[in-house]
């Protein structure tokens, strides 16, 4: 999950106690490009250098500020890490293809957030443009269903977003 | 559902006998607008005049050819029907949101089918590009998510249609 | 939604001040008997006396509290609702069927809280045993599909949850 | 997929000709026990010795026969592959979580059957009774989520169905 606190609508403070007291809302992108058959041919993971010098690759995420919609969240994040240019196509169900539960206990549901309870609302979006990652992501790379689930790249991901990629792909019928 | 046949890989007498002897698989599709949210804004239904001059309306409809993938069928029904500008958008998600099975008796399940029985798994597709309807279709009218769910639009809708143009909205949280 | 705020794990003034810096998660069970099919053959909805004496019906919800699961919530919500014999049936898949946010604003999504801005992880749940309103609920009343979605008994819910309840019922294929 | 054919409602010339003509809707049920919560704790997979004395795994499957509703065909799949006293719980929502094609070839999508082009609607189907497999099946295993997806058991499933389980898990938020 993003590491850079959205603290434009809250004080630190503020989110320190809001973590202590509630679950916090939060979305998950999982970036695809699709053929027209509607296949996935591409999953797009950011590329992030760790403080050791290590390198870990997530998918779009971030948390719902008050007053605002999921669905505007969902373009909010994604134009935060992918760029303005991506065109992500949001879409129409506002049903998750599933829900995650982050918890500071890296053991509880095998997602783990230090910072906070979160429950996450999962979704794969297409994204047509332009893709250009902004923000402290060193990049975004695509790769195939069978290149997302092979240990090289699922061995990059953290915090459960590897179980949570699979999960994508098993719910676009791609699990390899 | 669609009344022109599809005799092109199978002829009308060994479309019979098949009717005769097993459920036939068709898929449907709702074709929507969508803003950047994902918001459905528009619902397209197909304009056809009956024999009695009586105008219905109708979404995208057909069979499922043997050797013909689902997505494929998809593209196919939505181009028959929309035009080849299209530009549909298949879902990356391989199951419908609903399943409607046809009858000809109309009081099984309410979805009404004289000439088979079929099992129909039911899309909701977004299109981007130009619709001109082809074949038999007069026009394709696009509406508010309030005026598809209105007496007047529903009302011009037979077989059930009405009731899964309801059940589409629902899905995309439209329901008036 | 419920009225009872639940203050055991927040005080009031916490609560206040959660509620002015983010949204709340919740969720919302809709409880139905089904048949030996899966059919859904009854709806289950709250009876509540408001202050001015008129009655309003209403679903299963209540909050997702700190550290707890979204399946613990829904648990704990049916069983406070409808009593510790309900049986409720949770699903399998994590996925709320929709999602339903709430805000004090009663324009923004037609979902109105006005306490709140509320993310809703709405569920379909079957109850197989025994239900006993519980808490300040006066009664619980079963109906089906066609008389849940008739006017006299969705012109007595409130906030949207006439709304949600023709969702759900769109969602097992009810909707009349 | 199961591999005796019904034959009761077609003779064999008529199933031959049909599978030549047209796809044959199929349903497929991975049954599953639940905990209170709704998590799947085991998977049940049936045993059955092929004829070079290799044993495979497979899910409850079968056809969809003319005039039977995909609800009727999941409950008689289930009693006849689980037995009388299963009492599984057919899912509410009509739509199955994934759709698998089948085909003679087995290239075309990785889920192959030798005898016919198969479009499959499945679900997961809890199931809370006494099973005890009836007709061909030797016996009825049942695994954890883990047990399932491990390659001692995955790797007894054929045609695909090692895949399907692995989408199953994944739906329900169980793939390791």
């Amino acid at each position: 999950m993003e590491t850079v606190t959205e603290t434009s609508w809250l004080s630190d403070d503020r989110l320190e106690l809001m973590r202590a007291s509630v679950p916090v809302v939060y979305v998950e992108a999982v970036p695809v490009r699709v053929d027209a058959l509607g296949n996935v041919t591409r999953i797009g993971l950011l590329l992030r250098v760790a403080s050791d010098g290590s390198i870990s690759r997530l998918i779009v995420s971030g948390r719902v500020k008050l007053g605002e919609l999921v669905r505007e969240a969902l373009v909010r994040h994604c134009e935060k890490d992918l760029g303005p240019l991506a065109l992500p196509r949001i879409p129409v169900d506002p049903a998750p293809f599933t829900v995650v539960e982050y918890f500071p206990d890296p053991d509880k549901t095998g997602y783990h957030d230090p910072r906070q309870h979160a429950v996450s609302l999962v979704y794969v979006v297409p994204v047509d443009g332009d893709c250009e990652p902004t923000q402290e992501a060193l990049d975004l790379a695509w790769f195939t269903p069978a290149e997302a689930a092979s240990r090289a790249v699922i061995g990059q991901m953290t915090g459960g977003q590897d179980r949570l990629l699979r999960l994508a792909l098993a719910h676009v019928g791609q699990l390899p």
